[in-house]
């Protein structure tokens, strides 16, 4: 049996590599005599590489060999990946994506074309890099009625925040560490404002409760207003600033769904992911919370996880696994506004006595945090839950006093 | 199609429990027209139980009903267990277990059956409860080389050390508290000397590097030694004491797989692992280190682990899940006194200063722990790394000190 990879980046180069390093355990567990990569696509040159003979620039070479069942896709992107693995799937090969991006955007079309096809459409690297968690989900879950699910799904946004925390950096400082570092493009924006943990709960919330869930439909804010005192404050209150992407299923048949700055307590397992690690909660009404730590990105992680879903593919060749979504539906999404929460509240004020009293005459008695080097005219505190819209509806008739931070306190 | 549930007992009754609660959406994600459980074999009587129709007290009831495809084994214990799988898989019945016991004891015999009767044996419960272990390690990490897998296999002696680490209870006392608490036996001895922890490392290393283990060749040893001072001098040390079951591949295609208490440094996803919580790392060579962390025991997360295989047994009927290892090898598990691992060491001595002077001759410069309230008659310190023979060939040459207390060190 026949593999191609398309686009020779990053992952594309570490799947030819896994695929090359542990070949022999990876054909026996494939359950095929053989699995060999015949092609890669990339419009690149890379002389010198060996595997200089798989290289080819012309799509439809792949398309129109009846011996390559199999294609992975790590061009990245929706054009022309899109185009490219409609056209795989409706020609009857099974595809393996990485690719966040179109999974989130074109999901449910891609699952729909291979359904039809009877092949499969896979993309365990899409969410976690290297750590499994679409499977585990599908399968081992299959017992459970999923309830909630939340994660850090972004490494690069954990990275910054890990040195907010512990070497008490300001955004812009951790920012440049991690671009130093390469944890970070030049172009931070699809992380730091978190499109890209948007991707991947929609991916997530969409295996979970069964409908595709679009990234425009879900609330999404990035890391880039969080004060180093924001940090410092939550820390008084025993917790972590950690963006979360998040998803929850309502009885009313809606779900929530929302990326955002969050405070997770101390104690919590995911207050202890650090750096670039990912971690994803899953919260079952059966087992309850469990949750799937790891490596969220990088080539051999991500590789492996792609190589994974290749194998698979390969086991259940002219026979579909049962995997996927169905579409959405309109007001899927219910309004985060009208959803429970506490918060956590910092703001600027004139009169520090006259702002807490009109404060607790909002909110009743709240726990004031502190922080050192905090300026006399601010205030932070946590208040009690109800629904968000009418705890900043309170706020705003808070007399004298402007908002500067407000963080949602999460109880994962 | 229908099934079977041997042993109605807290793990079998959650069986039934889930199959009836989420009946439909497991029906469907079965792929069968339906999935129903038509036997609960039990000696005893349940006067009053909503499933009394479905009881029976004659296994050969279930043995002989062809329609019977899927049995689940929740019985526990090595016999009738064996002989009932063994006739079941025989017979052409895909069997489901929970009970490590028998998977740690007879696993490649009953998978050898399966394979000769192209059924399937399942055993998703039998480590980690709830947690999802054994079908990630086979299928989402099938493109990794699995170097090492190291876990907290136990929920009972993990909330002990935690009563111990954070509220400086007793070994006893904590013993006495988890017992009045349901999570230990009143014959805790499978827990706290460490054999429930054997059989789950044995069942993971089996998985991982294809030969089968045998309880008998794994070094085991409980938590029942370890001093509330242990405890103490860890924290000053950075770490915590866990009860770990470890296993790792060596270069000569040996293995090593021990189970004992083990210093792990705070800042690893094993450290703050709390209370009965489970959780088990797998290091691959592509993947690097994803930890999965759950309940590692109870009705409901157990029981939803068994229904996911059951589901699994539906969806592969009349094909078998590729899945298991060969048989055991001579000499498969090293001497583990011939590995490095680096030890926290405590003695008592007689002349502090001529016992440090004697210690530093052995072991070069150590860091001495300090614990509030330790005697002058006792030293604690952490040792550089060597095989374990060679550092207590080395502590036996320290004259004038007795060994109260050797912990190995892990890097996890």
């Amino acid at each position: 049996m026949y593999v191609a990879v398309m686009g020779y980046g990053t992952v594309g180069s570490g799947v030819v590599e896994v695929l090359n390093k542990n070949h022999e355990s990876i054909v026996k567990r494939s359950t095929q005599d053989s699995l060999e990569l015949k092609y890669i696509l990339d419009l690149r040159d890379f002389p010198g590489d060996p595997n200089a003979d798989k290289f080819i620039k012309d799509f439809n070479v792949i398309l129109h060999d009846d011996d390559v069942k199999i294609v992975v896709e790590t061009m990245g992107g929706l054009h022309p990946a899109f185009e490219f693995v409609s056209s795989l799937l409706a020609a009857g090969k099974s595809v393996v994506t990485s690719n966040k991006e179109l999974v989130a955007a074109k999901g449910y079309e891609l699952l729909s074309l291979a359904k039809a096809h009877n092949v499969n459409f896979l993309f365990e690297a899409s969410v976690g890099g290297g750590i499994p968690i679409i499977r585990p989900i599908t399968q081992c879950l299959a017992a459970n009625e999923i309830d909630e699910i939340a994660g850090i799904l972004n490494g690069t946004t954990n990275f910054i925040l890990t040195m907010m925390i512990e070497k008490h950096m300001r955004f812009e400082d951790a920012l440049r560490l991690a671009q130093d570092n390469g944890y970070a493009e030049k172009d931070p924006t699809a992380d730091i404002a978190g499109q890209d943990a948007c991707r991947k709960i929609c991916i997530l919330a969409s295996l979970c409760f069964g409908k595709h869930v679009y990234p425009d439909a879900v609330y999404t804010e990035g890391i880039t207003k969080i004060a180093a005192r924001d940090v410092q404050y939550v820390q008084d209150l025993g917790g972590v600033i950690k963006l979360l992407g998040r998803a929850k299923r309502l009885e009313n048949g809606q779900i929530t769904a929302m990326v955002s700055p969050a405070v997770v307590m101390n104690g919590s397992q995911l207050a202890s992911v650090r750096d670039v690690f990912n971690a994803i909660l899953v919260r079952g009404d059966a087992i309850g919370d469990v949750v799937f730590y790891g490596k969220g990105a990088g080539k051999l992680p991500t590789a492996s996880a792609v190589v994974a879903d290749v194998i698979d593919c390969a086991k259940h060749v002219n026979r579909r696994k049962v995997f996927g979504w169905g579409p959405s539906a309109e007001n899927y999404v219910a309004d985060y506004k009208q959803q429970e929460t506490a918060l956590y509240i910092r703001v600027q004020v004139e009169d520090r006595n006259a702002a807490l009293a009109a404060i607790e005459a909002q909110f009743g008695k709240v726990k004031l945090l502190s922080c050192e080097g905090a300026p006399d005219t601010e205030l932070a505190f946590v208040t009690g839950k109800d629904t968000e819209q009418a705890l900043l509806e309170r706020l705003s008739a808070v007399n004298g006093s402007k908002a500067q931070s407000i963080i949602r306190v999460t109880d994962y």
